[in-house]
């Protein structure tokens, strides 16, 4: 196939292609950004993709300023540090630009611009979000260079409280960005471990999504196409960084995986959330991790849809094993680990883990209900590489 | 399974579950209109769907009138005295009730309530679009009575243009519906035939935007989905039209298809326009014929989709011929005949139904390249029900 380039308008507008990085100056003309704050993380401030981008808005006459004052798993302090800084500098809107990290912090500060209360009056809890201050949010240009969060196209950011040890969920509508710019170029750079992290990342995305009970038809149909998709072209992203197809297709169906979660999330997001926050480990290798597990304590109320996912990825026997035999060769090519044993995770706080995981937001979504000992056996399963522990 | 009560959010806010036309009420206080102008078409308005929808809309204190004068291949004249109607009523936005040709009326309306410049000032040519007043486009709510055309996820009317007896296609991004209620119970009542012929219109958009070859991942993977869920529950709907389940998948896969063909069209709709406009016959009819021999005209570029697809379908063969022979008995099933010819429609305005066809918007997006000639051999293969046409 050919990389084509093209806009579309679901669930926002997204810009692909590749150098359309250089539409960006058009963006904040369209949509009528003077002034924006340009977010990205302490990590990417320094690689060539961000001052080839810098150069481009200098060359481009928009005025701007930079923060990059945003960890891996960014906190309140990375949130209200950018803040500060918009309001210091009177901008008029956000770039975000860079992985889930940044663009989770740069739509939490383009959210939070223009709000009177704090943060954490707006986690997404009840009617929490309809608080907000509509005029105090400031309009998003979002630029991922992951293929994995598709957090450009959610209306939500995981922002980690400190004091608690404890990711939250925030969430507006608004939280959206307006326009998204989808340049597999600048995907080309990323290392073959975080391709491999990020990319699994959306897949789990897809398939909670697709499992999970509600009803979402569309987000089923995205889904399903995404697992397609990252299953064709995770791997040649993976052992071949500069093939521009996969590098493009894998940016698409990240955004796909987080368009469909819309309609859910499930157990393995519940535990990789508490995972991330007290161990600081990168997301998406967290989520590839238990994918595995996650998916037999699941078996008996996802089998028709292991079924057809069988099916669709036209695999030679058909069920939840045959897909979940097709996840560890999934994984092993792509080097990730099978426990958690093996990035440094014991079980020591796996009751807390469990009890803590039941109030993830992702929880009530889960393929079939769950409750903290199950969530907590997940974990155990996970650590120790035991896929046997659900068997019947 | 069971039928389950949900809201989502893509393309456009979608209600969705039996029984939720009681919120309408509830949707015109959230959009803040206070004076609703209900627009519906001359044989609904008659029926009892109607009366209940008004009577529903009177217990909930809404003031409104109604306007039905909107014929099967709306008209500009339908659309004109709406708008003549919605101004003299001093209305503050539009319910849109019924099918393709209510929704696409009210929807113009709305569009066309304050603007200044003409009607087909705005067919969609160019960016004919931008020139349109933001501040004179009324909000809609859209409430489709048959799962079939989609309008109501959809930016784009059809209208008649009586004096050039050909069908224009009018667009703007502002006449998505901003909500939409979709419940299964208002399509109970319909009649076989019309189940079958807007329901095979649905899956005609989907396998036109599947093989269109833009690019849209999202579009493709909510095609296919909406494909295999029409190809499930089409035969149901119509065998028992009191089986709601079915009537509630195909209400929701009748929004896919229209949402998948953001992507594009092609010949079928080309050609299927200018038949609407010539012969006066129902839309879905039309694309239903001409379906299988628009399949085999393709068939050189569709070759990998049509593998696909025989897999999405579980068919026992796989490929275009597959595909084909599926449709076929597809629509033997549903008693839709094989021919134009069976419905009154012979060959004599063949080229220039070739040539019309050719300047249609859908035409650019057709699967591959086609020219007059191409769409006017289209044309007479579904005349005389010659699949071998296009033999090589």
């Amino acid at each position: 196939m050919k990389l084509i380039h093209a806009n579309w308008n679901f669930p926002t507008a997204i810009w692909f292609g590749t150098d359309r990085i250089h539409d960006l100056p058009l963006a904040c003309q369209q949509l009528g950004i003077k002034k924006p704050l340009f977010v990205t993380d302490e990590g990417l401030v320094k690689l060539d993709i961000v001052e080839n981008t810098i150069n481009i808005l200098r060359q481009g006459g928009i005025d701007f300023t930079i923060y990059s004052n945003v960890q891996g798993n960014p906190t309140e302090a990375n949130v209200l540090g950018g803040v500060a800084h918009y309001n210091k500098n009177q901008h008029d809107g956000v770039i975000a630009f860079g992985g889930g990290s940044a663009i989770d912090a740069a739509k939490t500060i383009a959210f939070m611009s223009g709000q009177s209360r704090s943060l954490w009056d707006f986690e997404d809890v009840g009617d929490n979000w309809t608080h907000a201050d509509l005029e105090g949010i400031a309009p998003i240009i979002a630029i991922p260079t992951t293929a994995g969060t598709g957090s450009e196209v959610g209306r939500a950011s995981v922002i980690l409280d400190e004091k608690l040890h404890t990711k939250k969920i925030i969430f507006h509508p608004k939280m959206l960005p307006t326009l998204v710019i989808s340049d597999p170029g600048l995907t080309i750079g990323l290392p073959a471990n975080i391709t491999a992290w990020t990319g699994i990342d959306a897949m789990v995305h897809a398939i909670e999504a697709y499992c999970a009970p509600s009803y979402h038809p569309m987000a089923e149909g995205i889904a399903i196409e995404a697992i397609r998709i990252i299953a064709k072209y995770l791997p040649l992203a993976f052992s071949d960084g500069t093939d521009i197809i996969a590098r493009g297709q894998m940016l698409v169906a990240a955004s796909m995986g987080a368009t469909a979660f819309q309609k859910g999330l499930g157990s393995i997001h519940s535990v990789a959330h508490q995972l991330g926050a007290i161990y600081n480990k990168q997301h998406g290798l967290l989520n590839a991790i238990l994918l595995p597990y996650a998916l037999k304590q699941n078996e008996s109320v996802i089998k028709d849809k292991m079924m057809y996912l069988s099916n669709v990825l036209e695999l030679p026997n058909k069920g939840t094993d045959t897909i979940i035999k097709y996840i560890l060769e999934l994984r092993a090519a792509l080097k990730i680990p099978h426990t958690l044993q093996e990035i440094g995770i014991d079980e020591e706080n796996a009751q807390e883990i469990g009890e803590m995981a039941f109030k993830d937001p992702s929880t009530p979504t889960n393929a079939r209900p769950v409750d903290a000992l199950d969530l907590e056996n997940l974990f155990r399963a996970a650590v120790s590489g035991d896929l046997n522990r659900f068997q019947v």
